[in-house]
């Protein structure tokens, strides 16, 4: 066998070609093994002495392995990659036969014997948090942990690093005062709606994104409070479509008319529409905000993964363009609720980032609310855990936290190549636009008439569990729009990252045969 | 000067020794700077440096120089800790003098400001808590917080912990399935509350002790709820005195009269009343559950601190009584909120046992509220970190919890008999009987006149820091008792422990030389 280093392999890209480049590989890659120009066991060179000739990043060719890896036609095998030994069988049981160019042999084994990989949305790949610094940060705080607790608000330390934190990554500039830690979004939420709750003394009327993150939508619900699904567009939310409260009207039962009320409150993603991505552009921002002074409603915006953005800037939170240095006061006006303080309320957590249920997040409120949510919390008591507030304060000074966001930064970008390169050539489908986060939507053109839970069940019998996009609306109308979420953090029970390719082949599989209802374009 | 890197001091730890780490190492210090090793404006090693080297806490070495920062050996410059330059000045004033042990500059200056010596109840003393098992529990959970969140009851593996742990100390066999899992107390009393309030489609009513624990009464409070306090005797509350709904009335307002409905829910502390330590008697307890089958109410069970009685065994928890294998089962009677599922929850924490703000607790919840309360979970969110819960269940799996309360246990009884002997002699003044727990009332025996108030501020005028008696009753009507509350667990800024001893002298100076109001018996 020749040792990799040795290994050419007559590839080439174009980059004239609107083709990805990983897609420029994998196509004349499996064209080799097809064509018999690769044989079983043959090695492959290393992806980075190909990067290197090819004059590529090395990402794409990992990209274009994994790819292809997936598909059956690559092996790894002591740190080398091999065309799969098993190609051979196949030619052996037809001899002559020139190989099938979807592997044989390798497909149903791994069919038989694969855990469910999941890609339901939401979950980050946390296979590589627990590095030195993260077991220190904790086994410091939990030695620490006689300190006492810390005050109502959160622990000081933390929200200090937390306000560096929004300052660098975030664009805003706030003293930590304005800052709680929180046990997450949607103890977050749940301290806002209380706050506000209790200075309506009515329940609350709370607008929605339509689609939205349903779990922080069933936080007002739950609690009693009126929901508003908002339809969004490309842009996100429309501040045009939210209530205005000055015209319209809706039967209240027990024989009644009641002039509806403006929204008291609005809850938005603005830096990366959940699930569809949008990010709000800066005078849609703006109209927003005018929209919720002049109603004196608070948006509370959801920031739930604006730090994995890993194309261009992200906006900064708009929480900086509404109070703080810089920002154009609101003229002070007696009588209302949130008046010139501020009326946003800018939600955090380290859920996406670092890993789920970690139990700590945090809630930058307007100052007009400070003492409300302060009293709150006093008499309700923080739920955030002492030792976990004290070992992120540690994590967040020692620069972990920007190191690991960095790290998964780069990495889910990967996977997002990796997605757009697998579903490259399915018809009927499109992974829409996403600059950052963890997810991606596959949208049916109408090309193919696929259905959502077909697709949905078709992909769970192989192996691949997905989530349909329509279970993200609150209501019925969904302008059309129809396709699968699909989330490549952590992949479940399988070994993270390596199952991806191999799922992502599934799933391409199964879009590219649509199901006995389908085949017909609608 | 070297940089904080480089240093080095000739310390040492010894295990066997009693002395507590952080003290072993404030003597060895202190005796290098008045010998001379270390000189004024000489630089220390970093907290985490010197903690590296000896294989102990951080912790410690951070109590360490908090120690002798307040003694006035030290000072903390631009994030380094040198030795007080101060001591420089005093040494130069009389040259060739041995410096005095006692830093001359500094000793008047720490008088003045010393710290006071926080003996206000509640607070356990943490200083033996991080022990390897604590910190190898916290250091494993973190390291496996990629697992992902847990279910929104709580960790499996924690509910079986505490399920076992209810069972070999409560005296409670139940299912893990009717724990749930809580961020402490307050966070399982909002649960049951919002359970409770979805039910009833109203605010509820919510009986309380009185005196008792004013933030658990805090929470419906806040919530809205109508709190109605309860005197209870020395047996604790009594259930005769509970609001019956069926005679009473109440003026509602707006010119309408109202019979007051039975409370729907009742707060009791029957294993130790908090803060009058009164154990609830058998008998009582049945009437008790009786009257709460009869309403179809929820009795609350606040079992803070059980684990720490030090005289007897503790009776089983109210939920032994209720529920479960052995207790009669109530007829099914439907329509009833409750019904035949049991009428008591059980609130915990392991707040007095290990740490406040720990953020992990649990609900024992009677089988008819527990849909609701998973419904509710599911929607709002489990607060508990997954690392905190993971790193509990660890710690209970591994033994840790059983161990450091039976140390804990002797120890607060050591505490409690120091209190006794210093405050034997006092006049007026008669400690409460006790069994167990980390903190005793001195009630005033009407023999001196002792003003609450006056003592309080005399206490904390010469150092020491206890709470009135009085800040435990909700409502004016006292039974004529008077008299501090004083806690023998945490002691402040003072190293843990050490500090007791003269916190106690300066209270029984303090009760032995009434203020100028008193003198005279009432």
């Amino acid at each position: 066998m020749r040792h990799p280093h040795d290994v050419e392999v007559p590839v080439r890209v174009d980059r004239a070609d609107p083709a990805p480049l990983p897609a420029q590989l994998v196509q004349q890659l499996r064209d080799l093994v097809v064509s018999g120009a690769l044989r079983p066991g043959d090695p492959l060179p290393s992806t980075r002495g190909l990067a290197a000739r090819l004059g590529i990043s090395r990402g794409s060719v990992v990209t274009a392995y994994d790819q292809l890896h997936g598909e059956g036609y690559l092996h790894a095998t002591n740190g080398a990659t091999v065309v799969h030994p098993d190609l051979a069988r196949s030619r052996v049981e037809r001899p002559g036969a020139r190989p099938d160019p979807r592997p044989p042999a390798a497909l149903p084994r791994r069919a038989r014997e694969r855990p469910m990989i999941d890609l339901t949305p939401g979950r980050p790949d946390t296979g590589r948090l627990a590095t030195p610094g993260w077991r220190a940060a904790w086994r410091d705080a939990a030695a620490a942990a006689g300190s006492g607790a810390p005050p109502a608000q959160g622990s000081e330390a933390l929200r200090e690093q937390i306000a560096e934190h929004l300052r660098l990554m975030r664009g805003v500039v706030r003293d930590p005062q304005d800052l709680f830690v929180t046990a997450g979004a949607r103890d977050g939420l749940q301290l806002l709606l209380a706050a506000l709750g209790g200075l309506a003394g009515r329940p609350l009327r709370v607008a929605v994104e339509d689609p939205g993150y349903p779990s922080l939508r069933r936080v007002p619900e739950r609690l009693g409070h009126r929901v508003l699904p908002v339809p969004i567009d490309d842009q996100g939310l429309d501040p045009a479509r939210l209530p205005s409260g000055a015209w319209s009207g809706a039967w209240a039962g027990a024989g009644k008319w009641e002039v509806e009320r403006a929204p008291d409150a609005v809850v938005v993603t603005p830096s990366h529409q959940y699930p569809l991505g949008a990010s709000m552009p800066a005078a849609r921002r703006l109209e927003l905000l005018g929209w919720a002074r002049a109603h004196d409603a608070l948006i509370v915006e959801d920031d739930y993964d604006s730090e994995l953005r890993y194309v261009g800037e992200p906006l900064p939170a708009l929480s900086s363009l509404d109070h703080g240095p810089g920002t154009v006061p609101e003229p002070p006006s007696p009588g209302r609720r949130l008046g010139a303080g501020g009326h946003v309320a800018t939600l955090g957590s380290f859920t996406k980032v670092l890993a789920p249920g970690l139990g700590v997040g945090y809630l930058l409120a307007p100052p007009a609310l400070r003492e409300e949510l302060l009293r709150l919390r006093t008499d309700l008591g923080n739920p955030a855990s002492a030792v976990a507030q004290d070992a992120m304060a540690r994590f967040l000074s020692d620069g972990g936290l920007r190191r690991h966001t960095a790290r998964m930064r780069r990495e889910y970008r990967r996977r997002r190549d990796l997605l757009t390169v697998a579903l490259a050539g399915v018809r009927g489908v499109r992974a829409v636009p996403m600059d950052g986060g963890l997810h991606a939507v596959l949208e049916f053109t109408g090309e193919v008439a696929f259905e959502e839970q077909d697709v949905v069940a078709r992909a769970a019998a192989a192996g691949v569990r997905v989530a349909a996009l329509g279970s993200y609306w609150a209501e019925g109308a969904r302008g059309g729009r129809r396709g699968v979420v699909v989330g490549f953090g952590a992949t479940g029970a399988a070994p993270e990252g390596d199952a991806l390719p191999d799922a992502l082949a599934v799933l391409a599989r199964v879009l590219s045969a649509p199901g006995p209802g389908a085949g017909a374009a609608r």
